[in-house]
């Protein structure tokens, strides 16, 4: 380490930024490197891609982590990448962008509705390694013991791994002890949607209001090279994730519209 | 049309139900079937892929469109076709979802930002041809003309189209007059971001505060493949997208991780 200048992380998260599971992931990265927090005031699940247009944004210098310089911001995920990025992390080159660890899975098609991973593709968006890290256990008690490992290990690769081009992976953890985690998997986003079911309610006024609820369902049970398999097997599952939507295989096949 | 019942047409937005937008695509899809709308009942630009996990949602029924079944909701665009799949259209079978017009492009890397192109995409994962229109003009003044002959266009083609497995188009319409556009192009979606500033100001107790600002940025000029090549040379950009983000490419280069 003699000449060699230490690795800046950052790190946010969409539970916000005093949750248990951002706690865990700040004590990893802080073996490895100096770290900076910019994370949301409060819980900001299910969020998806969403970014603050129409009002101003804030953010407070708050003490959540020993040693750690961190802020609160009162936008979302994303807001709290982008802020960070013009404000305090202005002109310093970052060397991994980390989001989470997640109370819950991102898994599949969750993550197109997760805050966890748009602050992670934010950071991917600026051409810096980022990693979503996610535990299948939705609880605010939840044992991280295992995550923490896991993100230990992958953190530390990322950190050797100088060569390659800037990469997004979606990690999940299965809801596990350490010793019952069979290792990590690189696999592909299965095909997956919530079956939603509205909980139909009545007001005091008489009035109908609906609460979201639902199952999720896998739609490639038999596949075995899936994000939904690897946790349903016992492994950490790595998906290396990208933000270009094209449908690039039907490109050819849509002449009839012109 | 003797024995063959009218298609039905369900259509959402980000803009609210009020916008003018939106009744733009109505007025066309009344055409061609059966028109059913379920929108925000206020302006959800930048919502991304939002869903209401912690409040109740309400509907309204609104007296929007002359003729159609139209319903003001309290939640996000992707909320909106969540409840209005599991409440009014329960147990019918829609053959075509719309979204839009947006009031402001859609193209490149803004599709994970859209609340249009999220009410789009909740339609695909259900396995329903569903298109998310968008102008490349921000006003609400904006003259749909052009966008409404191309909606027409589209619409009528996917209606006719009955063979090819379900798609999710993202479709920018330019800001110039009917007559200047050249036509339609399928494309990819282009490489680019925004490159944010934000605005820094003082409120009257003296603490900071933070509105997002900044230009947006093609970061492959040269490639003539691309929606955005498509929009600034006059054509209308049709994107065939999916929500399946696995970088498929990069999983073989990811084993230094296990």
């Amino acid at each position: 380490m003699a000449n060699r200048q230490k690795p800046l992380i950052f790190i946010s998260n969409d539970d916000g930024v005093w949750a248990p599971g951002i706690k865990i992931l700040v004590d990893v990265a802080k073996l490895y490197g100096e770290v900076i927090v910019v994370a949301p005031d409060r819980p900001q699940s299910g969020q998806g891609h969403a970014v603050t247009i129409k009002s101003p944004i804030r953010m407070n210098k708050v003490d959540a982590f020993e040693g750690v310089e961190s802020w609160e911001c009162t936008g979302t995920p994303a807001d709290s990448v982008k802020l960070a990025k013009d404000t305090i992390l202005k002109g310093r080159k970052v060397d991994l962008i980390l989001s989470g660890i997640n109370h819950g899975s991102n898994a599949s098609i969750n993550i197109i509705y997760s805050g966890t991973m748009s602050a992670a593709m934010e950071g991917a968006l600026e051409g810096i390694n980022s990693i979503g890290f996610s535990l299948d256990d939705f609880s605010l008690k939840a044992d991280f013991s295992a995550a923490a490992y896991y993100a230990d290990i992958i953190i530390r690769k990322m950190l050797d791994n100088k060569n390659g081009e800037p990469v997004l992976l979606n990690v999940n953890i299965p809801n596990l002890r350490k010793e019952d985690i069979k290792g990590i998997k690189i696999c592909r986003q299965a095909r997956g949607k919530w079956v939603e079911e509205f909980s139909e309610s009545i007001d005091p006024r008489g009035v109908p209001y609906y609460w979201l609820t639902g199952k999720f369902e896998n739609l490639e049970k038999d596949a075995t090279d899936t994000d939904l398999w690897a946790l349903e097997n016992g492994y950490v599952s790595v998906v290396p994730s990208c933000f270009d939507l094209t449908r690039h295989n039907i490109i050819n096949k849509l002449d009839f519209l012109i």
